[in-house]
């Protein structure tokens, strides 16, 4: 931490800070600059003391110099996370995994059909929800405990490992019981006793980003679940708000890199809520696949213009079948291109 | 609901639409234009086909033309809601109501200390966090069950009613048992689970508006509490995620005058979140008493450069009561000047 | 500037880091943490060393101490800027000044009309475009110089000074002529070429915050002009861009006391732009003054049903003189309540 | 237009804008819904309309349903825009074209040892700045029109054609005369006097996208160049500005199947600025054509630890070399999975 004093900081002032640091029990070490002083603080400062140091008198600001994540830091671990369900592995140098289903589980029979279309199409993974988050409450908001079931005669008719959302630490134990992994929303990342809670669990989380939540606090929520224990997270960036209405949120490709260098951890790209507009999924696909995305989340239904959510952004069958030829013949190439992953930082 | 068809929609793309519209049990009126036609929908349309229709062939776009929030809305109720808590009234013609607390209830003696101090200067209600959300796993969590009981002898020494967060349903029991308002705070503004539960109580509960939240989704986070039941539900702006990185949020202080226009609810605005500085708190509460806010929550604490969370924003004992002066000579200004609400919309 | 090292950085890492300070001409102070090194750089360092430094082996980031602006800045000018137009003052302790008008220069009566309404309310300067910058290329863009001679006019009329936008380095000569207060839009906060132009001026600049400008990229902007030798300049806050669409802009009032503790410059603000809904104006207004506003910017026109520009945002005569009877109650009561502003940071 | 009501307006309000409607010479079509009236517009309504009746008596809300950009919409023109600099064909089909060298021109010799690397590399359009535009006025601002001399000299050493940015109107005459490109840069996407002058040239201008620009103000800023008969824009995503930190800006890819979605025009991806850390720009590049972009920029330094600007952001001529080899291997297998461009919306 360095405290960055005023220019009309008095010798008092200084020195006050000083006092302050030695009595936390840690070491100040003093510049004086031509402009200003800023004085070091070595040893492991309480996070508090940020806020509370920033109100000494001549204190103009205060800089954090560590990262606050620990375990979700590629610093602590530089080899890649790679996590394995049934035949399936996320992370590393294994190629995309693309998990696929309809937004919502409407039914036995849309569900087993869209789960048959999308395994036949290559899919890994099936995705679709029970319990849905949902703006309004007069929308609808999933089948629940119902849902769950048809989640698990799917797999058990496909094959598939399925991934669905818990919305309530209520749900955890339900939740855990039907699927293969449990998705946190991305309303849900700063929930931080359910985190706390799928910190617990022996199967994977994927952790989806916050709208508002900038890539450090997204580490810092997966550091709540790795922190309780839970190994197996997966980063999944689904778009951020911005001021643009074009697209349903902005989805923010770089955030794939950008863990991969800050982090060990996997990290898939969601395109079907990054836009929120079906022909638009197909490119952002492509693209976080080039950008090196571990794995990807596509929205697909039976029947978009009848769908109970997300219709305008969820591909048909056949544009489905069409975007995973798609995904292997750029997966290819990208993999024939790879580079060494830089040197943490 | 209004369908905008794109320029080369085909005659049968209208048909279409108006097809699909008639086996809803809806009723279409088709509008055409110059330059292309629409079709407006008569009747109650479901949520979902906002989204389903977008993806017909030849449709440009879907606007929607109700709100989509209903008991929440001025439109349906044309009087002021105010709330009572005690003698204290939130709402309507009522003098700007000031909640004053620590951040994070730390002690006993931090507690009563500040209880007391708020209380000689002329706040109304004792707000105190027992269960603090924090970024990081790492920093301080709050005292929990204990903190509840500090905050109870807190009022019953001082008489202030009391407000505090409730930050997961396992805790709702409890915090209802101490709490005279239950808080939801701006993580939580779409946690729908969190919101039906406080919307089966009989307390208030203030909802905080999310990072990201817009004035409409706010609105609709309130519509699921008042749609269990709970009527006394207060707003509370606290700042918006914005670019702008001086200030740690932007305090959005239209949106009080907006939801009052839109909203028969109280409003409630924090410049301690809102801004992040102690130094700019004073001049946005004066801001926003002016702007019509019918309450006003601000942190205290008797020594920030040694609070537990947000010393930076907290005020000390001697600033919150020369506010607190700021504060009564302006009400009573504002009160002279003010004008009938404008007609709903 | 500090060099804060990777965790992994080697001797060597650091020692590059010493010696291209060195080389600089600069002086490196080493603090050796227990997590990682940081090293001061004392001296004055070029503003490119920021950027150029931070591809250096063993660098994770670069953190500069100090601030970017000078001429703007409140630690080089501990007084208040206060500026003379006529008989007006803008700044320091003088009460706000209103300037009111048209959004658009229509025609010469639609202008006189106004001047006469604003002027007979209290109003201390007319505002009106001739100029005008507008999003499409087919929407009204001003009268140019008939529009000029028309606020010259108004003025002689009136004896209220005048403020205009200049769009462009063309024009800034004839807006000088004509005009007493040369207004920098919101689009041009860094059209530099434009800021160096006007600050070679001798008349008053009222400069615009950008859409998205942050508050340090506004006083550097400022700092252009001040540069240039112009020390008049007029700071005006008028709403920023945010992911809010109930409002147009989400006006930041928050940015009138950031501005007044970090520099001595005037802050006006301008509510009708940063809402774009005219029953939103008022409260704003008034939340300005009660922020510390040194002025306020107000669209007025005889029949906004009728406007070329802005017609949802602009006031009627009535409006608008009720709302002068507000500023007057108000204003007193703000000036009681008075504080010392802080020291400066 | 659509002029929504409010549910309790009255007959006259409904009359009222009925005859508004009338009287602008326009058609109005009343449809009578359950909970509200709306009135549609036939005809071709004037821009400031939407502003000015959204003050009638009764009206909710106006919602525009054309777009309100022509020239630049793929419903005016189907087929792609194909711009052609010397050998060089940016748009439709081509494959995506790579604009490489210095941010800034700092000498002679720095430019042409850079034309010369990237040009051996395989890029086809040299950059490099010599007017730049500068947050602080400290910074350096490019060599002028010593700078431009230097660009000619590497096009004749290297037979690239250059591209560099024009800040003001002043320079359009000199820059037009040694430039193949004319690029308008992010802070002037809305100077409107500039785009209305690079809108009468007959070279190609880059338009890159405001820091908070949206696609429609995008779209619409390109229109002004259009309207004045220049056809030959290429739009450049560049970043938008969020609340993310880590980045410098958000670099927006799905802009890049949006524009083409909307537009005929061609679309161009700048990573450098897009991310600001050179280690994120190969894999946003990759991304970028994977997403269908028609040309990426890209910074390339012979020494980013002592560029006058933009170090952190650029490539050394090695990194820019191998990123050649993936660009290549890339759009290769993006072309064999091309499908053809979904219908105009």
């Amino acid at each position: 931490m360095i405290i960055v004093m005023k220019q009309d900081a008095t010798e008092a002032d200084v020195d006050g800070v000083v006092q302050y640091i030695l009595q936390e029990g840690l070491r100040p070490q003093l510049s004086r600059g031509d402009e200003r002083n800023v004085v070091a603080v070595l040893g492991s400062p309480a996070p508090e003391l940020k806020d509370a140091m920033g109100v000494l008198p001549g204190v103009l600001e205060i800089v954090r110099i560590s990262r606050p994540y620990k375990l979700a830091s590629r610093e602590l671990k530089q080899t890649d996370t790679v996590i394995t369900i049934g035949d399936v592995k996320i992370g590393g140098d294994n190629p995309p995994v693309v998990m696929a289903g309809p937004c919502s589980v409407e039914s036995e029979k849309q569900l087993i059909d869209t789960a048959r279309a999308v395994k036949a199409s290559g899919a890994h993974i099936l995705r679709g929800g029970a319990f849905k988050p949902r703006s309004s409450p007069y929308s609808f908001r999933g089948l629940g405990l119902e849902g769950l079931k048809y989640l698990a005669s799917a797999r058990d008719e496909t094959g598939l490992p399925v991934i669905t959302e818990v919305l309530t630490v209520k749900d955890v134990d339900v939740v855990y019981k039907y699927a293969d992994i449990l998705q946190i929303g991305t309303r849900n990342m700063q929930n931080f006793i359910l985190l706390d809670d799928v910190g617990k669990l022996d199967k994977p989380v994927m952790l989806k980003r916050g709208l508002s939540g900038t890539i450090e606090e997204w580490l810092l929520a997966a550091e709540y679940i790795l922190a309780q224990g839970n190994s197996q997270v997966i980063m999944c960036e689904r778009g951020i708000r911005t001021f643009e209405t074009y697209t349903r949120n902005t989805l923010d490709i770089s955030a794939i890199p950008a863990i991969k260098k800050l982090s060990h951890l996997p990290v898939v790209s969601d395109p079907s809520h990054g836009t929120g507009k079906w022909y638009l999924v197909a490119p952002m696909v492509l693209a976080s696949v080039a950008a090196g995305a571990h794995g990807i989340m596509v929205e697909v239904h039976p029947a978009p213009d009848h769908a109970k959510s997300d219709g305008a952004q969820s591909l048909t069958f056949e544009n489905f079948a069409f975007l995973m030829e798609q995904i292997n013949a750029l997966s290819g190439a990208v993999a024939g291109i790879k580079r060494p992953v830089p040197a943490a930082s």
